[in-house]
């Protein structure tokens, strides 16, 4: 079974997601600023979830290169991922319409959870099915690492909520820019890969 | 006539089904958890129908995956399926915002019932096109065998939504569940294929 | 330039369309039969509407098909054919909602014909850019002849939507029927390149 | 790291950016022309956007068309510039339904500036990654000079839209002409390059 499908589906559904969120902002019905001034928390919350499923987007880029083909194991746990990642539009707005309420950021910080464990599922899928186990072993290495940190951050933001949701945000937040560092190890280990081809 | 864009398009309608169904859930405006409550059904509904749909994106995938060209009749019975797929967000959303209500379980069950025989005359039309028909024929013996018994199954889910929607409930969820489980036939056909390939 | 993205963005393009439709049928808050009455005149544009969208998709499909790469002016008329497509769902949305009163069925009609139109300057400009003329020639004989009825047919229909909107409605699913009709020559065509290659 | 995805899925973004933009066209309730007359703004609106959307969508094509692999510069560069292009369809609604209002127009001509910017960074990351430079440079020549024009029509477009609105609403019109006449370098570079593969 080849990987094209399953990353065209993919790329479909994540490029649907990323897009439709921008929906959430209400197009107010006057032309003055004080009509933007509420659409601000719901504006915050796009860009933030913009810059996960970018993030995300990237990191499935990145796993299923190194994939030749793929086995149902892998289709299933990707199913499983996209899931969980389909119902952030909902979260997205949630937060963003009731101003980040503790409740909000909970939600947004399950949705989190949930997606990175099902990212984690879906790497030991890709491993237990893998042709070419060295180049990815060391591809993986830093993904696995900022995997394991995630967890982490994204479970202490979900109490942290209920103190000061603002600490929660700052959290999310971090924890994106740490994705967006370029990942020199994966980057490496695909080019030695594409230069071998 | 090649197959990439017939996949293409119909990875991108599938991937549009499956995530409009989350557009259903509509975003409520206050944050108590008092709020969610009612979103149950619909959430519940949505869960089974992104089940279905990755399901039938599954075995589209498979069915296909055999074909190296196709002809009319696999474009129109496949733009048949897709009719019948696209109108499962509809009725997902009719069944959640309404709990579950006989007349809304029947209409679901229909549109199963409608997508399962279009699957099979989509299975015919490849059958009557294709050029290696013994590897095939080994990979669909399986599929036909769980086709028959999905379209019994919703066939007798649509009068039990008058005496008890719960048992037409899990006999949907069985029905997926059945799907569900990775069909070893078609991988083992398909792999050595690819093998041989 | 290659054909690859031209087709990719087309088929998202047409896929979003024929999806996006079915997000008119507005979910009833009620569960019984008679909420689902007065959708059955939205339904039956959706009907329609994705049956015209399926088939610009299918001779999309057979024009692009013939062609190796793609030239500006070919990028611009398919930007056209998909602008005047862009806009079914609102044209049928209307038609549904007013119950195929005339208006609405003069702009249905319009839109089909302006898409029709913009087919025909998509295969001039295919035709100019073409490298093997003798197929594709042949391909599109029968094309032309049907589309040069279809105009006429469209044209015709928009009058009698203020005699009887019937009448129109007949015409309309009589020219989808017509372009239904596998087309002999076009596969015959394509067959007889592919066997070559 | 190979382009296929990157391509895919900034297809995808675009192709439901420009779709999603028409369901901002909200279908009236009646079936008189006066119904429509509302939506002129809004269709108006529509049509200047759908124009931009497809020349990014046109220029993107042609960039990513010499390059055979991508960086993760060149993935963040697009990211963001789909970010500034997903906000088109909220300012696009906004600016219909107000009637061309001042303000609406000053967020329209920022978005573009914004996106016109976000276009240049991703030139200058293309640049830095790209191995056949002197191709590339040629194609993008043209490219440039455009780009330089364009942000200083957008950024004087914008103080126009408090004089008057009608010259902000020409000087887009007029900016959308330039980058729609085809870009004859561009196409005899890419010629070049395809007939010596």
């Amino acid at each position: 079974m080849n990987k094209t499908r399953l990353e065209a589906f993919s790329d479909g559904v994540l490029a649907i997601i990323i897009t439709v969120m921008v929906l959430e902002i209400k197009i107010p019905h006057g032309a003055d600023w004080a009509e933007l001034k509420p659409l601000i928390p719901t504006f915050l919350s796009y860009l933030l979830s913009f810059v996960y499923i970018a993030i995300y987007w990237g990191n499935h880029h990145h796993m299923l290169h190194s994939l030749k083909s793929v086995s149902s194991g892998i289709i299933w746990a990707n199913m499983n991922l996209l899931f969980w990642l389909s119902l952030i539009p909902f979260s997205t707005g949630w937060m963003g319409e009731n101003n980040f309420a503790p409740n909000t950021i909970l939600v947004y910080g399950v949705l989190l959870l949930a997606s990175g464990v099902s990212f984690v599922v879906l790497q030991k899928q890709i491993e237990k099915h893998v042709q070419d186990i060295d180049a990815l072993k060391m591809a993986f290495a830093n993904m696995k690492k900022k995997g394991i940190i995630s967890t982490m951050v994204y479970a202490s933001a979900i109490p942290f909520a209920y103190v000061s949701p603002i600490i929660s945000g700052i959290l999310f937040l971090a924890m994106a820019i740490i994705w967006l560092i370029p990942d020199k190890n994966i980057e490496k280990a695909l080019t030695e890969k594409n230069d071998e081809q």
